[in-house]
């Protein structure tokens, strides 16, 4: 049979008792049944003499729903992540490559480095070669020969030091390289569209039938991923915020009807925001992409903003990125506006916002406003990780490293309620993780702020209705939505 | 039956299928069983519009054992944390206070704001007291009525603005005081002593048959605590302590021979050596009172710095106070120390092990060493919480508040595999959480420092067979250690 | 003779040997010649119990050319500022004000502390009256009692607890306000602007014969002050620059052909672009308003992006706020821009300046860049000032307090090559300080940038000969440009 | 006349009009009057195109006293830094070396970043030799070669790249070793006794006759270099010294009687501790070298303590490492203490006072207290320099280069009243500058911690006959002192 003709293993599912299900991942004996096995070259480490059953037992797996009633199924598991018995390929033959797509995020380095020393140290795997600039770096002549000496310090940098792209994808050449470079293993650092990507890499490496392990390591900023309880880099992300926040603070509270407007990371989530406005307590209104607004009228946010003005005399708004996209993409359709570069400033949503809120207050000449824009996005992408994100992007690099060597392939990895796990790609490509506003968090949120919520009766009982239909019968309800919580989120 | 015959309510299990166990907490109604219930204010409140069902399903438990086999039993749960559809107390009725014990831990302020802000705003209650200097505190004469407007901005403070103090704990004029002052929900805040002595409090106020809640919040900047994933406090302690580290690594860099030694918090168990010395990747050597260690002879710290400075040059040693105390003090009987305050000073492990390693280099007059050392504790302790430990300490603070005002009382409360719960203080005061050292982080930080074990061969075996007994059959073994594992161990 | 025909005293002028000039500052006996005069209370003060001689002599002066010839002559002298032997005023009689006007600045808070500590602790003045929200406050039916316990902490917060505002002078208002009130010491903190105010101000007073002091505290974190060596905060931003120029150069390398933008403060002179691209060392091109540049063709700067671009792979360029806006005016006359709202975005130099930048690029598809705008101005003007800038600001409104108490008014005050000096108002505010391009400063940050000059021959012709003309005679000249320099500028 | 017959040329002192006197440095042809010259290489640069009259002009100087009467002497002048029109050494001809002596410092790195740079860009020098470990590494084997490429990013981070070492200085083999490598310019970074050393090392240069160019950078934390402003790390450490006060204000806070103890840099001044204790506002006593105190009695310092703690509750010291040595002496003289390493760790004043206050306070059972003692000099001296010191140590750094270039030889350089001069070695070598507590910095001090002088009258009296002496005639006394202000003092 051809190649081409071979189906691709893509779902491995398996069922217990009372409810119990594993969504398993990949291995490379699915497609190679024959490969041979050696023993894990970390029984003989040192570190490892005073652990006494150090390799995690193949039943090992992890529950995804953990707010349980006395009677529920047992819902859905993850394979757990660490180091196995058995290893798939001799320290010898490894010849690994790393690449990190897309934007930047605290942490790239740590992971990068721990990656090289966790080969190096744990399984002395000694070739591991960098791609540079992202996927379009597979097509390129050079690479990065990475030694644990190069990668000695460059935790404490922020940025990559393989450098990124957005895009560049083209599988065939992608596997043609990986074959010519004679690579067997693959870890790709990137968000969701790498993600995508690194699986239909796999899909074509299955199809040629070559030994090469395929690993995902999802990064984004915006905590955007499902299943995992946190993305790399979001605790910094959030740490950093703070500082744009107290900025924006100080400057409305010093002026007559101050006003410092924050904008933060987040797409298509507001996670960020969310978090950074909780952590805060000086935000007035956190505006997030999941929650939609108006600006207009009674209940609208200029109204709140009047409100909270002739209250308080200042206040401070934290809006992410993909907030009121809507009302935007409206506004233009109605402007008369000819220069196109003009008009792509106005899309981004902090500009305006400013603009918009001024443009109202101008009607009201006995209510001058003084209002200051803060936009710190790259200063926050680019600082270096936290000790938090530090030893997270540590045990990151490092399950991904064992799986690998434990023969896995076609998976991503990340903490699944704290314990590391194996994860499908479809899992955290199929959709994003949102903030859900009908959860507490958000309650809490709103809470915290004393804003309203700006939505209209009617879309409250939509919302409600969707999330019903979603999630199945009512008593499992505020069950099931848990798996979709940050961790911690309780 | 009189009040002191009364038996107290000490442990409330529940078994389901499959292994299911829920060890609950205490309620009001357990002995009080006639209170009236109201409904909880917080369903009127208009954050909570969009939130579709708000409030926690009574069956609600959260799985402590979450690495699972397809046939594991399903082992202990614990009642989930959240607001309840009926609470036990009416706004106007409660009168809450707030103690602060033990030493400082960044976040105290943010608990302290959390929970009159959350009585405040969720709750309507407007009577919180503020006892001052710790569980002394209840004898005096004043307390500090607590506002939303005086807790405003001290979560971006250090310390307490409570006060604190050890010890001064006398249960029945305590309870006195509480009756006085007609206070009915007590939040007490502080470490493993103090939770025992909310114990103690709440048995008393149980005997007197008072409808008053007990809340413990635990807090140990060592992270040492049972059951619960992380305290607070802890992630802004690591990252604190990566400055003494870099400085310790600057400064042996620049020396022949250098030497920085950092001494870091923990009496009893070595989490923030640990985690320290993970996050920064700069530590030769880390010492923890788990893991015993020798000075002098074959496979002792000293020949091993020996060794590393000949290789690199310089080297950092992180130690945790509580760390080799077995050797000083066995050195301090073999000594003739006349002076009462000197002895004091050489019980500090950091100023003993200096002197050590000094003694023992004056011995090689070839190789002379520069050694610094570095006591950034209270440049830790004193520092405010970082976002990610505030978000912690207001869902914390909220949690504990919920649980008063549904009538649970005797319990603590934090995140157990992400999920906040209500826990029985036995639970968290039997025993301290240590660093497994025969677990796969220690091996990991081993691995990572590149550190021999220290320890004698019998020791190692002996310290196995242990953990074997206290686990119970081989197979559930790294199962059931797991849940010792402070989140995100993998 | 009436108040309205009274000559306002100007200029006080005394002349010396060999060249020595002092240009003195107004008095209150200058019309009010038969004051009394008290005994300073600091002389009983205990913290002045050992200071051998604690009052400044009343004929010290400060040489503002220190660059000097064996027979250089000695050139323009001020006032040492400091407290006299003889007060004008006695405590009980004061009633000062405190006003702040403006842009916030770092350092406001600390000055605001100081003249009110300063007052009490050391003139055991009691009564000192806020205004709130700059000069328009002085109109407010309410002002704020300043006591050492309402600015106790103010020093550790950014911005100015008083609010501030920009213009809202009228000076009859605001001197019938102060004769109203019966203030009779005007503290007013503020920019070029604001002490142009304060002038008006204090000959108001005089026509009036009013004992009232008036002094201004020259505030401008641009450090566009004449005479002053610095400007209070200037420091404090310079450090605060750094973040956002480290955050552009991790952004610029990560990325193939990255170039990272950074906009700093500065409208009418570039000193902070100067100095923190000194500080920085990252930097590769930074442009300022006193070096015009263009565009476009041979020697311009898009040129010079390209080639650095080839070089080296990335750039980072800094942008003073105020710098080429010529070349904006000139853009925005040959657009076809309809839109109101979208014009103003771009008369933003940063925002223009990527518009342009990326244009060009998008014309040369093969070398498609990344650009990075970041615009941390208001992140750095709310931060509190440093430890450096603490003491500078607490000697400054010493100075202050000294003067007006020893019956000076009229004046500001600042250092003079190090000295704390009083100095008439208009020789700070007839000029704005400017960066000096055809002198060593900017030249060491045309060498530390690699950049070209950007400059036509023509134009460095003109400037020098423009420069020779203002400094007189040749020999003299690197002596008394020299008066011009920021201190420790060589 | 042979070599050690040659009288060395020590002081050079032109005379003027006025009382104009130049305390000139050595040039190297005072002893090779024949040497060529050659133009200066910065005509060529394209950075100085633009500069209209870049170099100094010959005959500038710096004036050192700038608070002056009508009639004053002209006082003392040293000669200007920077480029001159004449070299005397062509870029091909110079091997530069750099050695960093002593401990660490804010600042170490960009000054030797800068040397290189500035040689390499300015002069086109490549032959750079790095000096390893101090004096010491002049009879080392290996030398480092330093590229612009190896020092680009050094300025980022703590300590020496070069490695540093205390004494180890062997005048003839030093010199041998100078010759030998055909080194003709050397650049020595240290301390007071590193700069005698270099003072030496002119001396037996000159001797010999040879053309090597001498060049001492100073370097001290403890700002304790008479003539110069301020040296190079000290804004940097009394910024990170704010930390560890904080930390001690929130530790005093939170306990009853809580006393925060803080010991800063300063064996023999207290510059540091006086300002980083203006700087915070939090201090209540701050204890240097140059003022002393007693404990005990009357007047004493726990008299003291126990007062303000009755008033406040809670205080914080800051003590400099230097105070009270003459106590602990005499201290250690009375006491029985056999144990050696006792003995030693009493001798830090930190330890020492810690103990003191204990004591004191154990005999008051009814008040104790809590102490907390932080030392967090490692942790200051091991960090970057701040952007403020990194614009210094670039000026100091090209100023020591030109002056080197332009034959200058047995000199030091350091701003004097904010202009960089150069300054012969006998000037900063024959004392050290220290804080006068007879003048008024040190009056502003105890007016802001509001402590006693804790000095006997009869001390006070000695000290100001002894000023007076040292100060000659009355009338200029308060100008003469002023030379030793440091700048912006006041």
């Amino acid at each position: 049979m051809s190649a081409e003709g071979k189906p691709v293993i893509t779902k491995k599912i398996v069922n217990g008792d009372a409810g119990y299900v594993l969504e398993d991942v990949p291995h490379l004996t699915d497609y190679l049944p024959d490969l041979p096995t050696y023993p894990n070259p970390l029984q003989d480490h040192p570190a490892y003499s005073v652990v006494k059953q150090y390799f995690v037992n193949t039943d090992d797996t992890v529950a995804q729903t953990i707010v349980v009633h006395k009677s529920s199924p047992r819902g859905v598991h993850f394979r757990r992540a660490g180091p196995r018995q058995k290893a798939y390929f001799e320290s010898d033959e490894v010849t690994a490559c790393i690449v990190t797509c897309g934007g930047l995020c605290p942490g790239l380095n740590t992971v990068i480095r721990e990656i090289v020393c966790g080969l190096y140290d744990m399984y002395g795997v000694k070739t591991i070669l960098g791609i540079e600039g992202g996927y379009r770096g597979f097509y390129a002549r050079n690479t990065i020969n990475l030694t644990r000496k190069t990668v000695s310090d460059i935790h404490k940098r922020g940025g990559t030091v393989l450098g990124t792209s957005r895009g560049g994808h083209d599988t065939t050449k992608i596997v043609d390289s990986i074959q010519d470079r004679g690579i067997n293993q693959v870890y790709i650092i990137g968000g969701d569209g790498t993600q995508k990507g690194a699986s239909v890499i796999f899909e074509e490496v299955q199809r040629r039938g070559l030994k090469v392990a395929v690993v995902g390591v999802p990064k984004t900023i915006d905590n955007d991923i499902e299943v995992i309880d946190k993305s790399f880099g979001f605790d910094t992300a959030v740490e950093e915020a703070q500082r744009a926040i107290n900025a924006a603070h100080v400057e409305s509270e010093s002026q007559e009807n101050g006003i410092g407007l924050v904008k933060l990371m987040g797409r298509n989530s507001g996670f960020i925001a969310m978090y950074a406005t909780l952590a805060s307590r000086d935000v007035d209104c956190c505006l997030i992409p999941e929650s939609p607004f108006y600006l207009e009228g009674k209940g609208g946010l200029l109204e709140f903003i009047e409100k909270r003005l002739k209250e308080h005399g200042h206040m401070v708004i934290v809006v992410a990125e993909g907030a009121g996209q809507d009302l935007i993409a409206q506004d233009m359709r109605s402007m008369d506006v000819h220069d196109a570069s003009g008009n792509k400033l106005l899309l981004d949503v902090g500009l305006w916002l400013s603009q918009k809120i001024k443009e109202h207050f101008v009607r009201k000449p006995k209510m001058p406003i003084n209002l200051k824009y803060i936009d710190p996005t790259y200063m926050i992408r680019a600082i270096p990780s936290n000790a938090s994100d530090n030893v997270y992007c540590t045990l990151l690099a490092h399950s991904a490293v064992h799986g690998a060597m434990a023969g896995y392939t076609g998976f991503t990895v990340g903490p699944v309620n704290g314990r590391h796990a194996y994860i499908p790609f479809d899992r955290i490509t199929e959709k994003q993780k949102k903030v859900v506003i009908t959860d507490r968090m958000w309650a809490r949120l709103l809470s915290s702020t004393n804003q309203p919520s700006f939505m209209s009766n009617k879309y409250i009982e939509d919302s409600k209705k969707d999330n019903e239909a979603h999630n199945g019968t009512s008593k499992a309800e505020n069950v099931s939505t848990d798996a979709s919580l940050t961790n911690g989120s309780l």
